[in-house]
């Protein structure tokens, strides 16, 4: 069989993290804390049932929904994100600045295409999200992470690193990180965003979380303060509407957006039409809304009941983060326990978690002892029995 | 702004191309001949939404179709396209040979990331599908195009090729081919998969319109005689079932599977599963097969009444080729009438067409006098009027 291209060595990890986390996740006897997959409950199953059934028909929108469509997306969802997921963030969009795209994920690979040169550097976040990595590695791009602390990243440490490794690129998940669950304050993401435009740095900014605060006040995205075009907006429908509708989109300055039109053909022609029509559906029928506050309050409980397992289950010696939104907390264990070889016990257990180590790149200490436990799939009477068993896990090794 | 990694300027000219397509098509007085999209009378709407709402609920698929899925697919629509569309081909296909993408033109991306580095050489038929050009050339690869004749791409030149540019990859459309109607022999396609073996050449056989066979006798695909693993078969549910579906798949060896599984999880993640779901379940009704008759019907009829008008209304030193499927026809005016310049009449006239030179890359002379002229989005009653405005507009050019 013909050798494949240089690339593709780099690749490996990634599908093995993601098999492993399908795997507890079809087991139904195992519970997982270890995908990143928002509450089925919280799924807008009825309402993309009754769209569907009105608009699925022989008149206009249905035929448009199955023909070819335009690669940068249908302009009733691009302007929903408009109004309803930039606007009211401070960000102003005109249709021209905004592109759909096949899920979160398709940013970072469109991106990637736009900008990243083999060798060139990509700073990132520690720990940061391994798939995100996964694709910058596909492009050949050398990921090196920076310091953060519960306010993101360490200032000091991104420019000391600019310095020494002059990155292409400076990756971010600002909001209810994954893995972390942290939030960059206000202060850093102005300082991001200067940082960009000072050194003729691209910030991909990667929001897929941003819409699901339990807690504290919202923050503006680092693109609000970039003044020079520098920083592009990632978003994704996953989180707020449904994953498998593989729907996301990017806001950045028209001669960005139009480079990205341009990869996105020869990625895969366009993103799926009958999925964007059901959720541009959703917003116009002012859906969106009563939804969001809705898996808030889902969500918001299975925070709160992972939280509080946390804290009266594992011994004081763990440490976690507690997250304002999102889907993830962040678990570190004492220095001495490896939390991969760990994993064992834990599927002796039926219980499942992602290794913190898979979230570490070159450039930060590799945190063996941490792992990313997920509460966003999981009900809260599961998450009390989950974390009983993981508990008993981490006494084991105590 | 930060300046574009080097691939992005290869790119414009197809995004160029689509905007042009797009602006003839949103006319709703411009006959157009310019698309590649099948008939909207050929979409099987009701199917489509009578699954969608059964389908769609609070039940197990209905979740799962809102949910996260496999990068590789779902096991129903791959286990489909094995009995429906591989099987009947002579192709012995296990579940693991085969996975799901977002359409068609992603197994050119996906390929692309398994083999191509940049300066790579691609062969690719003369005139051949100026959006793959694009893709291979994203992938900094340098497409060379091989002389073609009535049984598609003429062995002796590939054979010199391959000597004098040692190119990684053969790219061949060999049914009903893009742009040009014309369809692959049986002993070429045989010589082109030893071809790829014997030279440790990647064969992508790209086999969109396979199934849209009006007249003739189906050909077993390159993929049947390929002994070595070398030749990857790529399809696509666009034509057969909609194109805004955003459904392909690829059948390759295993080994070449679990590679573009890595690949895909560096793209998007997964392909939609909302549409993969709606697509299995129409293979599994037993609805496939009579609306293939239907679409066959339907496209027949524009082909007969094109290759009518082509006949009894331009002129007779105009030459074409009479395809025995899919959805074009290439048209050859006399040598000194440039296609390209002529679309100004043309949009004039209110008609447009695809200008041949768009499909034509270095190796082989670039042919401005001929065209692109697809019948399967437009009515026969339309086909009629603007084949009149066409030949006008052909005639005032002799």
């Amino acid at each position: 069989m013909p050798k494949f291209a240089k690339r593709m060595a780099y690749m490996q990890s990634s599908a093995d993290v993601i098999r492993y986390l399908f795997e507890a996740m079809t087991d139904p006897d195992t519970i997982s804390f270890g995908g990143g997959a928002p509450a089925r409950e919280a799924l807008p199953v009825e309402a993309i049932h009754d769209i569907a059934l009105e608009v699925l028909t022989r008149e206009k929108r249905g035929i448009q929904a199955l023909q070819y469509g335009n690669p940068i997306g249908i302009p009733d969802l691009r302007q929903a994100a408009i109004d309803r997921l930039l606007t009211p963030k401070g960000l102003k969009a005109d249709l021209e600045n905004v592109m759909i795209v096949s899920g979160g994920m398709e940013n970072i690979n469109l991106v990637s295409h736009l900008y990243l040169e083999p060798g060139d550097v990509v700073l990132v976040e520690s720990p940061t999200f391994v798939q995100s990595v996964q694709v910058f590695r596909m492009f050949e791009a050398r990921c090196i992470a920076c310091e953060t602390d519960d306010n993101g990243l360490v200032i000091e440490d991104v420019e000391a690193k600019i310095k020494k490794y002059s990155p292409r690129m400076i990756y971010v998940i600002p909001t209810f990180q994954n893995p972390s669950g942290r939030t960059t304050s206000l202060e850093r993401r102005k300082a991001i965003a200067e940082l960009g435009s000072r050194h003729d740095i691209v910030v991909l900014e990667d929001d897929p979380y941003c819409e699901m605060r339990y807690s504290g006040e919202d923050i503006a995205p680092i693109k609000y303060f970039d003044k020079t075009g520098h920083t592009i907006f990632a978003h994704s429908f996953s989180k707020i509407f449904a994953p498998g509708a593989r729907l996301g989109f990017v806001f950045a300055e028209k001669e960005i957006i139009r480079k990205i039109y341009e990869a996105k053909t020869g990625t895969n022609s366009h993103t799926n039409v009958v999925t964007q029509i059901l959720c541009a559906e959703f917003f116009n029928r002012g859906l969106f809304e009563p939804h969001l506050q809705s898996i808030r309050d889902i969500h918001r409980e299975r925070r709160d009941v992972m939280m509080g397992c946390i804290k009266s289950m594992l011994p004081a010696e763990v440490k976690s983060v507690y997250p304002d939104g999102g889907l993830f907390t962040w678990v570190e264990l004492p220095e001495h326990v490896d939390t991969t070889s760990m994993l064992e016990e834990a599927k002796q257990h039926k219980v499942a978690y992602m290794p913190g180590k898979e979230f570490f790149v070159e450039g930060q200490p590799i945190r063996n002892n941490c792992m990313r436990v997920s509460f966003g799939g999981v009900p809260p009477e599961k998450i009390r029995v989950g974390m009983e068993r993981l508990s008993e896990v981490i006494r084991s090794k105590l």
